[in-house]
């Protein structure tokens, strides 16, 4: 079945920008999303167009649908239908952006191909394919123009990797109309996105927007469907953990150590074992309780590793 | 086939404490674990107990065990064999203790009853059986008692709820002998123990202990078993978020946000809400790089809703 399709962009989230379309609770839209580059990273590129990308290009998002009757005390579901792939996403270092950020300075870029089913990261590590958008929002109340990169208590960058198909999330709606935009479809990515970006791509995405009369949340919440047999557990997962006071620096440590297995253990170099943690390493927070030391975990499913090295890491 | 069982327990993590034995790599042991209420609580017990807990007869661990040749550099392996489980646990809410600790200033106890497959929190929720170690931990270098609360580099309370059947850990050794001691037995528990308890109860564990020379790691970490079939993804999950720039704060809203949807969605009581995130609720960190604002995310499995009320939270 074809939906309509939008294809309009837009760079920032501001309620005064003009709706592209008004629609009715229950219309289903197709968004034609850009990569987080809007197009300007491609398969030949090399890894110095990252710090050439000019900011006022980047994270661009499909919208914004103004929903009939939506008031702030409402609530906007997205039914996240059906996503249409490419062929091949992109994963970059970015100077300056990331959780290890001091520690990366230069810029890396790796491409990778994916078909309906895999990820291609290398030829010993091939990933499931589990597309999303890292991007669903709706307009904040507040005036002006807000970047995209955040997300906000109305949504927007949330990057979480269970918003795929099948997924209804709902947002809490904050001005006239709700003002949805879509974006930053990934092909695969962890818990955390640790590096600052996942396998981007762009891609189709399909959805049923539903309205809620008065159905009052003050952040973002999802359903998220049955998982059918998940192929990351077939082999286990190897966890490293960060123990101590700040969540952050738990987070911190338990990713470095997970990228310490992988360089000494596997020879991997540096740039791709980070990249790796954030297109497929799992962030969980373990232990929040017992004052005053956390445990942070990182958890990476072997099903992935290809190699004898990469499984005995 | 029954091995040795260590009975001895103690209160602290102590390197000047006197070993229960002194065991060479490779070999196996039971530890005959004690709640962490060392037995004060029973199952007639009422909620006031838990004001009434004597500090010093908190947490007992079982050991430690002098590991022959391991020095600080090593690392030993915990193996987790075997749970022989007991037949029911407790669930508290302890004043000053716990994610929410200035929301619930007044005790409350919960007794759930459990077999191999179950736990049987409330006639219309049932949780996966899924008994682990709360607590495993080498002795710190540092001199002195150190409470059994908090984890350290060196392992302990880590509470981390994949510390399963098949699982096996890996500690850093920093004294002599390592010392290692188990307790804390759960029979089912989140990520994140939001609650400060899990379905707390005494087990009988049995784990092989190896000793690896000169494996250095700075932290504990753990290769965990593929997983069977997981019940728990068998009808999805509904996810809360927390998001802004602090993650302890996200997890605290997260779980708040989910608490509320139990209390207006389905009556439940706010105490059992918080109590079900800590048994059965799992904290994700699904974005840490979209500066200024993290998505931190409590996932709670629908499977183990047996009402359509809960259900439809």
């Amino acid at each position: 079945m074809n939906f309509k399709t939008i294809h309009d962009i837009h760079h920032c989230f501001d309620h005064a920008l003009q709706p592209v379309e008004t629609i009715s609770s229950g219309d289903t839209r197709c968004f034609d999303i850009q990569d987080a580059s809007g197009g300007l990273i491609q398969k030949e590129s090399q890894a110095d167009i990252l710090t050439r990308l000019p900011h006022d290009a980047l994270n661009p998002v499909c919208g914004p649908l103004f929903i009939e009757d939506a008031d702030p005390g409402d609530v906007i579901e997205i039914e996240l239908e059906d996503f249409e792939p490419g062929a091949w996403g992109w994963t970059g270092l970015i100077p300056g952006f990331g959780l290890l950020a001091d520690d990366f300075t230069q810029p890396w870029l790796k491409i990778s191909e994916y078909d309906s089913e895999s990820v291609y990261f290398r030829d010993d590590i091939v990933i499931p394919f589990r597309p999303f958008a890292g991007t669903i929002g709706l307009a904040p109340a507040e005036p002006g123009q807000h970047s995209i990169v955040p997300p906000r208590l109305c949504g927007g960058n949330l990057d979480i990797r269970d918003l795929v198909k099948g997924s209804k999330l709902y947002l809490p709606v904050q001005v006239r109309g709700g003002l949805l935009s879509i974006g930053d479809t990934h092909a695969c990515q962890g818990d955390g996105e640790v590096c600052g970006t996942a396998v981007e791509t762009g891609m189709k995405a399909t959805a049923t927007i539903r309205l809620h009369k008065g159905d009052r949340i003050l952040a973002p919440m999802f359903d998220m469907p049955p998982v059918e047999r998940d192929q990351s557990l077939n082999e286990g997962f190897i966890v490293t953990t960060g123990v101590g006071a700040d969540l952050m620096q738990g987070a911190r440590d338990a990713v470095r150590f997970m990228m310490d297995r992988l360089v000494k253990k596997a020879g991997m170099e540096e740039e791709m074992a980070y990249a790796l943690c954030s297109v497929a390493g799992q962030l969980r927070i373990s232990e929040i309780v017992d004052q005053p030391n956390w445990v942070v975990s990182c958890y990476m499913p072997k099903a992935i590793f290809k190699s004898t090295s990469l499984k005995a890491i």
